[in-house]
């Protein structure tokens, strides 16, 4: 049985300050909250429809705090994304773990959009990176457009926000951005490890973090978009640098 | 003065139907709907803040059947972008052109998100791709959201709704498709022409559609996400296309 105090509790998860008191967060639908209850995240509470609790082993389901059976319609209602029909749970956040060095990383100097901040995650994930440093205005790992656009990808790749500039000049990794009149990404030898610095979706990369770029790139322009969306650019860099490798 | 008749009409052009009826769409945002008063598209209404008008050449603004002025809070209730303080205008739909042979074309089986269907338009301009065919049952290229992500680029990219499996069949240039088991991306030798099909977004390329597909390929997985986003696959593989052309 679903109480309006649990619903009210759930819904509350969509808001950042409520996730950060409760350390927890949401993942919506049948294949993402299979792959959760399989992970070593922490599942808290599991709200499933019948149907998805018969096709479940009992060892998964076994690995949540509290079962609730539901319906669609209650699923639909608690819910935030447009179709689920199977599974909804509350999972504990990950403990930060110490960024490793070493190999490439990700830097998203303020990337706004929860769509692009998902995909940028799933295509890291894709090309092997698993840790992704980002401002603190970036947006929240943690919200719920972010965890349903990484489709499964946020159990494997980590975040941590951090003021860029800092980290950047403690850094010893060459920085990369995608900036005018840089190097050709198609002819550019990159390193074995490096940075690669993402600019804000309107402003690009802010004054500050260019200064500590140390390899500008650019991506070729054959036809007339005056730009590239952020996930796009993101990933066209990275299959440049992972070709051959 | 805007009337309630008119907000009622700018309103219901967020819906295909109304959208064909009145063969007019709706562009939002100072910088595009500049860009769309420079380019040979119709427009036939203009809404406007005065401090976009005074910044607007009167030649421009005369391009407008016509111009009402209006407040940003006049803007925001008529409008479906989050944040627009400058203008908003209806355009008239372009008159279709024949598809010209030759050179590179999109082909998009499904696609069915909005913002996916926006950034491959977007990316498509920047690669000099001009034309993109797509299933009927792909999104509405004048959605709102669509005409949104592209970012100004439905002004030079046109698109062709018309059934995949016949259009392909038709065709005499290369079929190229992202799937399983392809030729790898980075090693392939791409031909100066052919079309690129792109999947929906969860059933990929359809059964029907695959078996016309005479190049497969296929991006290479270095980590463990299980897909890539649709948009992000279609960058990659258009600029592993037109590397050193």
């Amino acid at each position: 049985m679903l109480s309006k105090a649990k619903v009210r509790f759930i819904k509350q998860l969509q808001v950042k300050k409520y996730r950060l008191a409760e350390q927890s967060f949401v993942v919506q639908g049948n294949k993402v909250v299979k792959e959760t209850l399989e992970s070593d995240f922490g599942v808290k509470i599991l709200l499933a429809t019948e149907s998805f609790l018969n096709a479940l082993s009992p060892k998964l389901s076994a690995r949540a705090g509290e079962v609730i059976i539901v319906n669609e319609q209650e699923l639909a209602a608690v819910g935030s994304v447009e179709t689920n029909n199977a599974a909804l749970a509350v999972v504990s956040m990950a403990t930060p773990k110490p960024l490793s060095l070493g190999g490439w990383m990700i830097a998203l100097d303020d990337i706004r959009d929860p769509g692009n901040l998902g995909t940028i995650i799933r295509t890291a994930d894709w090309y092997g990176v698993s840790q992704i440093v980002a401002s603190p205005e970036t947006t929240d790992f943690y919200n719920p457009k972010v965890i349903s656009a990484t489709m499964g990808s946020f159990l494997r790749v980590r975040m941590h926000y951090t003021p860029m500039t800092e980290f950047l000049k403690k850094s010893a990794a060459p920085v990369y951005g995608a900036l005018l009149k840089g190097e050709n990404v198609h002819t550019k030898k990159f390193d074995k490890q490096g940075i690669l610095v993402i600019g804000n979706e309107s402003r690009g990369i802010s004054g500050d973090v260019e200064k500590l770029i140390t390899h500008r790139i650019t991506i070729p322009k054959l036809g007339e978009a005056e730009s590239l969306n952020a996930s796009v650019a993101t990933a066209v860099i990275l299959d440049n640098i992972f070709r051959y490798s």
